[in-house]
């Protein structure tokens, strides 16, 4: 008889997270860890495991393993290779430094995992993000929509709950996303943010907000929050890993859920196969059922430029780091 | 109108931990952190925050703070301090080591805490936990009961997993629990242990054991098991926050569950006011409603003094601490 | 100390379920159950009970009792009085019958509760919900905000599921809401509603619908929604008691959610004092803390004129039968 | 790609709490309900389906179906039939009355069942419940292990509540349960009874109880539970609801949980395929993995013969019922 399984890919400070998110969810009979320090990997999962003693645990089956163990999950999740790197005066921008190292981690993991399976739900949060997806999905003949990244899930949160602190509401009562590049470039899409219907113009008008609605603010407040977030524990995990597994969930449930994540783009914004970024997707047991090229105004739409040009930049040197 | 509040205090890799597993309760309206770091509190608060945008989340408000949080707090859970110290050659055991550093810690939590309430229910995990809770729960004028530690919960969970796994079944069905201290010394009420109603002697004959019950090889395996753990990952936290948070859950809904928790003795097992160690307690909205003094047997007894005595000798070090 | 108190008063079809589901928040520590038949009151509280004794259930505390309990209660959810009454060949609507009989209903429940508390938060879910809040919120003194109605919130979710399902995607991933009385006249703002951004206009581009999309059918859509299921069980209640104890829930953590709930208008839509209807509030610890006057199109207002007449009748009946 | 899927059989009262329950576990992509009423099933399925919309919910498909919706379910949970009669004044005993209507109603839905899966797991619930689970084990080849019932778990959960009331402790905090038939013959089973290691004979004597621990009293008490609630509301469903749906959860995530259900013996306590009735058993993704035969002191052994012959004897004529 099939049991729901997932697997993490790398336990550092992300996947953890994720890890300890997903026990909680009481959907998975099982749960397999893998990550190059095979006595971390060990050490997250016999500490779950412990958990599962306690009152209102589910028994799921926790462990350590290798690749193999993929061949019969249902979804992957990977957040394998550092997570982020400290800004420092380097000329090569942290980003591309980190696209660099973790161009050679995800086609590890990608090989390691097609080994074993072309089914599961691959989700990643390997950073860079963007540059991580274009190189999953596109080098090793996954199929379509099965590989896709956490992508902008992160941002979005936090700019809605920017808007939500200053409007003084619940941020599940914000809709609205950041598209682009996972990271600096994210761009808010204002003029699709709403309050329960209550659109960009008119939020200062019926709610007192603490300062007015400003597109270049909010911009510059979501990228300060990543780094509040960082300078202030020194990695961000919690809110990466909620997202994970909210996508893994969407797709054991096939819950066909509207969520802001990365792929690489056919045709949509005039980019064919040459940029993975941020927009809206369909998400449900095949991964990513669709994409949404919603329309967006002409300051967004040259954000959106200038955030997958620098994509592009990050891609480049994890094509190089390939070939070199 | 009272809003439930917790505040979380030290949040290293327990805390963290304990922040993340109480922020998908739903029960609390609020949720402080502090931290000697402001810092990393700061940082733990808001990526926390930001993941309650996303679905599935209550909106708690969380943010960092200082000790006057505590004023209107329903529950504190106390992670302050370095949760354990690897293993060295060195002459004093390294839980008297700590017990010296943590004694100050606790000192100075307790101190922060006092200054604004008497009434919250303080939940303690900072280790050597029972010196702790002997300290916070004699030194300062805590109303009795209202101040105690996670104590055995995590021994207990592991040894529940340890029989479970041994039988193939679900830990929640196993009913027992290790006494005495949290740590090295702790050990299995193996007299008491049931598998819904299977004793001890028994389980050998009703399941297929992948080795024969033997107390000696338990107790072994359970201390074995935060080792591995703790080696493998670098510290252990998943399953000591799972139990704070359960315990503060207790507390809320006044559950008067019994769990195995660390306060200090009046009576029990021929300890008056000198040593703090688990026994079975009921926990409600008053902390530690009642202690439960369990008949053991002759070689749990043995097990228990020496426990016991390993405890007062961390505590001696622990007062010298606090006199030099 | 203080415990989080629910009281359910009325457990017919619809208070039972909001019974069952606030037993699973775990989120109050007591539940009181009033019912005028202290039978069923009886038999509801001890089934419950029962449950709590398994697997996964927090040990809430629930009993019946009669309207003392009110006095330490956080929130009262009233589902007193017949649910709703079958279409018949008579010459007085059927809402407005309901009026007659449940204005008494509520008058003697708001007699009861006020006797021994006007700070615990009353949602109420009495049919017809709207002539039900006008006169609880206008005739006992009771706090502005702090009595208020479910509204339109299952009218809503309604709505938004025949969105998700002409479009083949998660409601929880369509922003709307449908305001106006609770019932037949109730009408979809589709002027607001969207898909993560996608509005009215541009859902059939966007998404392969199933029918393209049409604000008469729409709004006719979600009345049958409510026949159907009416029809086929002969009563609703899992999604009007899922709203009731989502507000709860909202109110108990002070989420400052948006929903569309149903309260006395000051000034909104031009009526002021003389009508209750659902359209958008924030709802958080003191109820409904704001209204959000949201501008509508000419249709919209149109039909939100039609709604409130119609409210407005069935309160006559509701004001004669006090009277009389 | 796979989705787990429940099936419903039998929406009155309490599969409409299963159903409620099951929507609520956020584990299964689709739920199907069947009645023999298709009027019901629709508008129970189209109910819940509109709660689906709500904050907090999982996007779950549920609809009403035919047994065809079997073909690719995991698990079946059948409530079908009349859930109990009331008492009256008749020769033939109440349960025996309902056994030779609900044996044709099991018939008529396990002949449903098997024309289109061997494979699924099926909870049955339909009183009485044991010549229900006999009749479905062996009349149609069923695997073994596959179709079982939910047997004495409600019983148990009331004895479990009975002991923590009169102990004033957390039920969860009780090991313990009722053996026998489900209904008036199930006995509890007190020589196993702990409360976190404190056994039958301590209690009394740590805890401060209401009255003392009596056996008989017991005995008499969990019967009078089940009519306590049935009296006062007319049915029971809450707590059986609960429990079908634990189970369900502990097939699908392969817990192994140890839980008193109902299968027909083979070779326990004397009885070889002769009778089906409650005792341990470990719960995992094949159904029923293992019977675990525990002593039992002389008295409980009596009561067990006792309640296996009244099993008997309403076998007898659900058998009768399906020559005539």
């Amino acid at each position: 008889m099939k049991r729901n399984k997932l697997v993490v890919v790398g336990v550092g400070h992300v996947g953890s997270y994720v890890l300890a998110d997903a026990m909680k969810l009481g959907l998975f009979a099982e749960i397999a860890v893998i990550d190059s320090d095979k006595d971390v990997a060990f050490g997250e999962a016999l500490d779950q495991a412990h958990a599962t003693s306690l009152t209102y645990m589910s028994n799921t089956t926790v462990r350590s393993g290798d690749y193999s163990e993929c061949a019969d999950a249902d979804v992957i999740i990977c957040a394998a290779g550092p997570s982020m790197l400290k800004s420092e005066d380097d000329k090569m921008p942290d980003r591309a430094q980190l696209a660099a190292v973790n161009a050679e981690v995800i086609r590890e993991v990608m090989t390691g995992i097609t080994k074993y399976t072309k089914d599961a739900i691959i989700i990643l949060i390997t950073n860079p993000l963007d540059t991580m997806v274009y190189i999953a999905e596109n080098e090793f003949g996954y199929p379509k929509g099965r590989v896709f990244g956490t992508g902008t899930m992160l941002d979005s949160a936090r700019l809605r709950k920017i808007i939500a602190d200053n409007y003084d509401i619940d941020p599940k009562s914000v809709t609205g996303y950041m598209m682009g590049e996972h990271g600096h470039t994210a761009f808010p899409v204002l003029s699709r943010l709403n309050v329960q219907g209550f659109g960009e113009k008119e939020l200062d008008q019926v709610f007192q907000g603490k300062e007015p609605l400003s597109r270049e603010r909010v911009k510059q407040q979501v990228v300060k929050a990543a780094f509040d977030v960082l300078n202030g524990k020194g990695w961000t995990n919690a809110g990466v890993a909620q997202a994970a597994v909210t996508l893994a969930k969407a797709v054991m449930l096939d819950e066909r859920s509207v969520y802001p994540v990365c792929t690489t783009l056919h045709g949509q914004y005039g980019y064919d196969g040459d940029v993975a970024l941020s927009m809206p997707c369909i998400v449900g047991r095949n991964g990513v059922e669709q994409q949404l090229e919603i329309s967006i105004d002409s300051q967004e739409m040259e954000w959106l430029h200038q955030s997958a040009e620098y994509i592009k930049e990050a891609m480049k040197v994890a094509k190089t780091g390939k070939n070199s």
